[in-house]
């Protein structure tokens, strides 16, 4: 493919930052990459999984001269990257992120951005549970959604650009406005975790069943679970400060509907729990047929299952 | 393989049922296979899938002369179930069942035993998310956990030689007092389907994000919940009318911790939100570890995800 960018600078180089690495990598989209992490030890990384062409742990360094900046780092730390390669930008730069809450990171990096520069946040719908430069692969975004939540002025050219570049990842690309992508992940993916996050923290915490029985048992249904509640505690912890008021509706409606349920089972009402359960068996068929989840029993883990 | 058993009748032929009969069969552990289910229509499915020898929409009959009689119903049918079968069985017979709460079992067939029959309730933790005699596959039962639990007066010799069936099936098996094994279960399997049914019904019923975009976003978290919110309504709700103490006791301390974690939330409390999200993180090691979930990112599904 031809390179659709001269220089692609990755601030961050985790799960995510490393699979654009390779990817872009193996398509040819850039001249050359580089990649720049605070960590000297998750660089060293980096450099061994000869992910780029040249590493620095500066920011500012990396973006200095590159065309197409793609910051990958927990949301919390936007401000800070944005502050540090604000005065290296070269003029009509491209600079996205990889963001899993948009309002906050706008926020966060808009005021920053210099007039000449192009800044298109988005969010590539993408990931394991999990992490580091060493779990990224080569063909994550392949059929996954990318979200961009363009600023009002964007320049079109910069974005269609943007959309190129995930396009040739293999992504499909969404435009959303802010506030409405916030609230659109805090009931796909960010109540998801924070659920899935609790309920491995009760079972850890029971006097009355060991956590060796709920190891042992959890084929049973638990261990669904436990693959969310295994991402990356600090993306997690700056996704729930970052998006607090999308999340903190979406859990109390989710916790009205639990206190419910909870009442039908308390006073036998069969019917109600029927039609429920009933209910949520056509979403799941509707996600399956959307290709938004494999069309086997069990994710497809029985195949695997054999072999222990 | 030696049969184990002149002749098994197998009460219900859904998932479990059919495939244990396509063991049985397989592995050659009975000389005959009876198959009885209330509904004429799922009947002739099994008798199409050649799951048995002989058919009968009849328990009694299915019954009558059988050395192992495996009870494969929703929980809720047990007691009518005894009812029918009790006067048919023969001295000496075994009869199991494979019911996801015990302590309701046991008060629903126990006093219809007559005294010279083995009742021992048992609880193969196997399944998928699919329902019906054609979802089960010989093999489900590999490498999984069966639990049994035996009353005080249970005769050594039939328990030694129901637990040679199921560990000829390939399961492990275990023994537990049945009030325990509500509890366990309660935690590891009931609440996570509960708490699955619940999100996946909160995101059907919201106003701001729709549910074509629950769908089309699914894979950032949401599916991981679909698969068992998925699972067989009849079943799920007789488990939740069933084990109702074990389960309002989780459903409380799951919304205990939940309120905590919410408030964490509201006050930017990050470092308990860390702890938490790092705590839950070694338990899906350590069940990795134990060889009871597989370990690979993502359930595995990345290499079927390529295929759509």
């Amino acid at each position: 493919m031809e390179p659709l960018f001269n220089r692609i600078a990755l601030i961050g180089i985790g799960l995510i930052g490393s699979s654009i690495a390779r990817d872009v990598r193996k398509l040819g989209l850039a001249q050359e990459i580089v990649i720049s992490t605070r960590s000297a030890a998750t660089l060293a990384q980096a450099e061994a999984l000869k992910l780029g062409d040249r590493y620095t742990t500066s920011a500012a360094s990396a973006a200095d001269g590159a065309d197409l900046i793609i910051v990958s780092v927990p949301v919390g730390a936007s401000e800070s990257v944005a502050v540090q390669i604000a005065p290296a930008l070269k003029p009509g730069a491209i600079i996205t992120d990889v963001g899993s809450t948009k309002a906050s990171v706008i926020a966060q990096m808009a005021p920053h951005m210099p007039q000449d520069v192009h800044f298109i946040p988005g969010h590539p719908l993408a990931g394991t549970e999990k992490s580091g430069p060493e779990a990224g692969f080569s063909g994550l975004f392949k059929g996954r959604w990318c979200i961009f939540t363009p600023l009002p002025d964007t320049n079109a050219e910069a974005l269609a650009k943007l959309r190129q570049f995930w396009e040739a990842l293999g992504s499909k690309v969404d435009e959303m406005d802010p506030q409405h992508h916030d609230k659109v992940l805090a009931i796909v993916s960010h109540l998801p975790h924070i659920i899935a996050y609790n309920i491995v923290g009760t079972a850890d915490d029971l006097e009355t069943v060991t956590e060796s029985e709920v190891i042992k048992y959890s084929a049973s249904g638990f261990r669904d679970f436990t693959r969310l509640a295994a991402s990356d505690p600090t993306m997690w912890r700056d996704v729930c400060l970052h998006n607090k008021d999308a999340i903190l509706e979406m859990l109390a409606r989710f916790s009205e509907d639990l206190a419910s349920l909870q009442r039908a089972i308390r006073w036998g009402e069969g019917d109600k729990l029927f039609e429920l359960f009933t209910r949520t068996r056509t979403i799941r068929r509707s996600i399956v047929e959307a290709g938004q989840d494999v069309d086997v029993p069990d994710f497809g883990r029985h195949a695997l299952d054999d072999k222990r």
